[in-house]
């Protein structure tokens, strides 16, 4: 028995009304904002009208468990309801949604489970206080220091905005869930890039989640004289950055995967005026792969290659470590569960890795994990232009509910 | 006889006083400033203390007339006493003190002269308010709406400035001279460049003063995910730029003279988030070379490589023309005068363009001009570092002195 499409569009429909704003059509559910309260107790109101008690832990995490006896382990689905500003309707809502439309027609179908299904809204997923705090508060992550320590854009803290949504900030210690209680944890997500639109596949299976590592790279030269200064005379910061950005594609091909990714998404120009050649550039790398290995190997590459041009070119160049996140397996279990169900299905599906960070990712640390993607149409996301046709969606849906009953069968 | 270099050492001295900031040490004589106009009465009382009668025009510019009989042609020496914010006391400034030696000397010596010399001080070439406005004026090369139209960087137009220091901006029309009455224009400016420096050299004898083109140019592509979009799928408007930059060496080798300079010298980067691929790319070009026809063809050259790029890489570009000025040529008589009296004075010296704007790039639209550089200590200006050894003012004095007798003989 397929999902209820009728039925998840008109959550969809409710849910997207929370927060949009009427003048750009975007949504605005950053975390713990009143809008993203409202979505909350939206969707415990859904969760109550199925039976299932909702609860709201401590970090804002929204849940309910389908199944009575609680001594039964749980296999967990969700995704997050917070946005960011100005998003679309179904980076991270799609996920709550089909969730509670599996677990609403798990209920119906009265198929008797050997696991409890618990649906999962986690909360900060986006990042206005840093991001992923919901999952990593339902893993025991957090610490009394993070509820102080992050703050959004405007100096709030992580602690004041709770306070005023009348949330005990300390609680959120209390939130972390027993390990041993969970079997698994499934997420759909849309793919928030251009690959399955592209190829024009219905899902995909994700077989791991990248990890990254991203520097802030300061490039110095000396700020001459455009006019006056010879080519010859030249230490060009800026030129440095140019030859960096060519060294890209070679230390990919030769050290990278087919899945390699490295950016320089920004960069400053110092002094910056049209007639003075650049004295000092810096630039972000974004760099990302799902084996350690291979971040390990192009750490050391693009290292080198910094260095080479300092020396070449006269210049000097330091760089930071602002991030790094572990890539993430995909358990072997659910993938094959995933990809035996999209067979059955006749799904046209795609094993991929996730290029994107996601609650599965923190989850990983506690259960295996899972992920199903399903397309964004030119591969859009954080836009109100975010869209998947409801095709798609239906296939996600159902690969998630006839994985998830196998599963926790 | 040579200058008197203990009388030039006082008046830098005394000169560099006038508008110096306590705090940072550098000098602030912006056009029509307090500081500037303190500098040009100072200029006014040292033409009195030697009985030459000084005159201030409507643009400005201060001046005073060597010689009693106003119906000969006219010999020109000087530069500006406008600084940028936060100058060194020689640049324009030195012009201005090395001209007034020589007129102070030449009177000295009672040397008989078939022409008058003049020495001007001109006004905002450093361009608070465009740049050249005093030697523009001089040349009858602004018009009215040029006092109402520029505006410095607080908005304050060029006319209010002139009315706050008691001047009328109209008159400034009337600060046009005849060109028949002018026989030629000596400048001595400090090179602002390396090459002496390096070189070791005591002068330079300007034979050129290099034209340039300024674009603007956009760079379009497309704005996407970071970690979720493959790099084959990307239109990365920075990777465009990165090859537009790698493309300046083989350009300038291909199309250029050994004395072509380019610089990408401003960049924007946009959206400018570390994990996003850049999608609009705004930098600016600036090109020069003594030869009109040398810029032609690069323009052709950079334009093509911009196509090319765009082509290759599924991107747009257009660009604006920001600014465009001719090169000028010295006049070969001024040029071999100073050639001939290096060598007497036994200087090293080297015949070499200015890939700077001097005061007499505009001069040149109506009288034959020649240039003499004094190296700049590791190229500096526009700085409070900027500084040029005693040995080498004097020897670029001496040299100027000469040649000026030379030539008004």
């Amino acid at each position: 028995m397929p999902v209820n499409i009728e039925r998840l569009q008109k959550d969809h429909f409710e849910l997207s009304e929370i927060g949009r704003n009427e003048e750009d059509r975007g949504i605005y559910r950053t975390a713990f904002s009143d809008a993203d309260m409202k979505a909350r107790r939206w969707l415990m109101d859904r969760l109550e009208a199925l039976d299932i008690e909702p609860s709201m832990d401590g970090a804002g995490n929204v849940s309910g468990i389908l199944g009575h006896d609680t001594s039964k382990p749980r296999y967990i689905i969700g995704s997050h309801l917070d946005t960011v500003p100005c998003a679309g309707s179904l980076d991270g809502a799609l996920g709550v949604l089909v969730g509670l439309e599996c677990v609403r027609s798990l209920k119906e179908s009265g198929a008797t489970l050997s696991k409890n299904i618990e649906l999962v809204a986690f909360s900060d997923e986006e990042g206005r206080f840093g991001g992923m705090f919901g999952s990593e508060a339902y893993c025991g992550a957090i610490t009394p220091e993070t509820l102080q320590y992050f703050s959004d854009l405007e100096g709030r803290t992580l602690a004041q905005a709770m306070q005023a949504q009348g949330l005990e900030p300390m609680e959120a210690l209390a939130a972390k869930r027993s390990p041993e209680q969970i079997e698994g944890y499934l997420e759909l997500h849309i793919e928030q890039g251009p690959v399955l639109d592209r190829q024009q596949m219905q899902v995909g299976i994700v077989e791991s989640i990248t990890g990254l590592f991203k520097w802030l790279i300061h490039i110095k030269g000396e700020a001459n004289h455009a006019g006056t200064t010879p080519m010859e005379m030249r230490n060009d910061a800026f030129m440095g950055l140019a030859d960096f950005a060519h060294e890209i594609p070679r230390i990919l091909d030769e050290n990278g995967s087919e899945r390699s990714r490295a950016t320089i998404g920004k960069a400053q120009i110092l002094p910056g005026a049209p007639n003075t050649v650049p004295g000092l550039v810096e630039l972000t790398l974004d760099c990302r792969d799902p084996s350690q290995e291979v971040l390990d190997d192009l750490t050391l590459a693009f290292r080198k290659a910094l260095s080479a041009i300092a020396r070449r070119r006269r210049l000097m160049f330091e760089f930071e470590v602002q991030s790094e996140i572990r890539p993430v397996a995909c358990a072997e279990t659910i993938v094959s569960a995933l990809e035996e169900n999209a067979k059955k299905l006749k799904l046209d599906y795609l094993v991929m890795p996730s290029g994107a960070a996601h609650d599965a990712q923190i989850v990983a640390q506690i259960a295996p994990v899972g992920m199903i993607f399903v397309p964004s149409k030119d591969g859009l996301s954080h836009t109100p232009a975010e869209w998947t046709d409801w095709d798609h969606i239906m296939a996600g849906a159902n690969l998630a509910l006839e994985s998830l009953k196998q599963l926790a069968q």
